[in-house]
């Protein structure tokens, strides 16, 4: 049995420092925005690439708490793709915001400048490109047209630590960016977690009192904000695990390259490799045409997926009969063929090797 | 020095405990709504003599996320003390709904019956009391109003972990109740954590949902939900301490009764004793005319004080201009008076002497 995921072999490399940098906290007698958050802050921007880690309590909240920031006329657009995780959305409807989706690129599964383009109004102000599956939108022709609507571009970077595009990182590539460090992210904490990357330094201070009951010094509060932060202990633990995320990443790359080398199963269309070294590999998504019996085979024959996404946000009972399906075919194509393989930091090569002799025996 | 708190000594004795609670989660590889945060909620239910408890991130959200769930129609006004912590306002503010200060009662500081009486209109649908403290608003006289006019009762239990009221746990006098387990707190984490304990089984189903993205079962989302939920870590953490609240209740109780029965000091009002064994004891919170003068006096003799709180709700920049604090006489008069000593659980009774000692010297 080759389980999707198994978070406890992700971590076991870790444990050592993991239990030393939660001790540490505990006995420290400080729990709330001290030093591990700043140490953590710091070292993140740092990887990023950027002035400003911001810590936050996880990416939802990264995203929204950007939004509010932001302080936009109510009923603002924000144009996302529809094919991501819900979150995304959720964050723009909970900012008060008007979520316009647009369907993504069926070669990459992302963000569609052509489309954004095209649905770009007078009340259009954020363009929220999701770095999805781990690898970066293509940002050129977004920038472009969000220099000439004067649009703000928010990243979600939760699937895409470590990710790069031409040098860059992603979380360096807009005016801010949301990461999750959700337990099965790629820099993943024991529990719920978050940041927001920035170069600005309005929107950096305005951020660390939106997440703090909107006060920035004790005793006031500014603005109507959420309490929203990153623990000491989950920043000491990312700050135990982030100076191997290169290297971890290294290692799902060499895994993406062997399945990309080897997977050939008819019908069975895999992720583009043109981008693989700058990929960060969250997920390894394949589409198949019969993806239900697919899948249903390969648990068969012990092998675990997970779907990513299979109800799409419009589809979702939260946002029924906001939009119709038929304005998204990409989409509704992808969210019946796709199916998550197994690809984690601790899988050894003859995992892989036995995943793939077992789709490759798929009729 | 005595310093207004240090949590390293509150910690110390549960710390062999934390460790090992905190190790058990590390090493499980379930990071997420686990068994921890289940057997927490059991034991909290049980603890409060309520049917649900249901783990979220911090009171705030707690606060609401229960009001979000009562899908109350917009602009509902609930009835809250003008004198509390600004997030039980802010709580209001996030679900949509409108706040109604009314001042407290100048002997307790509690939510008062007869002004919440008189502020009742056709839109009201929420009476807030907050156990400001550590002691329990008079419930009798607010269930009547809520019986008569159709209003729920949302207890704002943070401070109260642990008080009773005829028996009966703050917590459990209410049709919900939220709850912060904030590190300061009588039942603290190691972080931000909180609960919403309830009898109600469809709101807690609710609650279930609107913390964890609006869903109940994987893929679907059906409302539009927060991501708020209490980390397993900070589950374990608060399951290893809280068989020893009471016991620590009762250590906070002895040391205000001494502070009752030694206190003695010019134009020093000291808290009500009349329920002194029903209170969680909290905050021990004085009044002195000349507040900061006499402040200024114990910090030079080495006693650390805080304030809770100077500046009400209703002259945060955050609401500036949606109150005239001319309405609200009682809590103009608190917040320029008050001031708190410490009081806390590893606190000697050699500590109580040298501050009681310290203030019966000033003039
Ligand atoms: C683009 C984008 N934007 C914003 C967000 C929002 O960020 P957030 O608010 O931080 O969640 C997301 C989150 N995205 C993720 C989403 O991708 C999905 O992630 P997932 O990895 O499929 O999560 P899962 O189903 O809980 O776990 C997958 C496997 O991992 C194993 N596991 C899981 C857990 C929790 C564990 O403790 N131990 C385990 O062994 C069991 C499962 O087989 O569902 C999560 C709830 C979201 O946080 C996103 O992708
Ligand atoms: C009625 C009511 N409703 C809802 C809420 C909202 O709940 P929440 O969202 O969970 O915060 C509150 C929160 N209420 C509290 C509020 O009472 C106040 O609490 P406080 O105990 O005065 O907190 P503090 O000033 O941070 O710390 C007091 C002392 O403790 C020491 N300390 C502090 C920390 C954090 C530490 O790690 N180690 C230390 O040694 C130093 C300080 O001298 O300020 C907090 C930020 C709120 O969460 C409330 O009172």
């Amino acid at each position: 049995m080759i389980p999707f995921l198994d978070l406890s072999r992700v971590n076991a490399p870790h444990m050592a420092r993991i239990e030393a940098a939660m001790q540490a906290v505990a006995r420290s007698g400080w729990y709330v925005l001290g030093s591990a958050v700043q140490t953590f802050e710091e070292a993140f921007a740092a990887y990023v690439g950027v002035k400003h880690c911001i810590g936050v309590a996880n990416g939802l909240e990264a995203l929204t708490l950007t939004l509010k920031a932001w302080n936009l006329p109510p009923g603002s657009e924000v144009i996302t793709q529809a094919n991501a995780y819900v979150a995304s959305v959720l964050a723009i409807s909970q900012a008060g915001l008007t979520p316009v989706l647009v369907d993504p690129d069926p070669a990459t599964y992302l963000l569609d400048a052509d489309r954004v383009a095209a649905a770009i109004t007078p009340r259009t102000r954020v363009i929220l490109p999701v770095h999805l599956y781990g690898r970066c939108t293509p940002m050129a022709p977004l920038r472009a047209l969000a220099d000439q609507h004067k649009l703000l571009i928010l990243e979600d970077a939760a699937q895409a630590h470590g990710a790069t595009q031409q040098g860059q990182r992603a979380g360096s590539l807009g005016h801010a960016a949301g990461f999750s460090f959700y337990p099965t992210k790629n820099l993943g904490a024991l529990g719920d977690a978050g940041a927001i990357t920035t170069n600005d330094d309005q929107l950096a201070a305005q951020l660390r009192q939106w997440r703090n009951y909107g006060s920035s010094q004790k005793y006031i509060n500014e603005v109507p904000g959420h309490n929203s932060r990153l623990d000491e202990i989950q920043a000491a633990v990312l700050s135990a695990k982030l100076p191997f995320l290169d290297a971890e990443n290294d290692h799902r790359r060499a895994l993406a390259r062997r399945y990309l080398a080897e997977l050939q199963c008819d019908d069975l269309v895999l992720p583009p490799a043109n981008t693989i070294d700058d990929d960060a590999w969250h997920l390894f998504v394949v589409c198949h045409p019969r993806r239900d019996d697919f899948r249903a085979y390969l648990h068969q024959h012990g092998v675990g997926t997970e779907l990513h996404y299979p109800i799409p946000p419009y589809r979702q009972p939260v946002y029924a009969s906001q939009w119709s399906p038929a304005d998204f075919p990409v989409t509704e194509t992808l969210c019946r063929k796709i199916t998550t393989l197994p690809l984690s930091t601790y899988m050894t090569d003859s995992e892989i090797s036995v995943i793939t002799y077992v789709i490759n025996n798929y009729r």
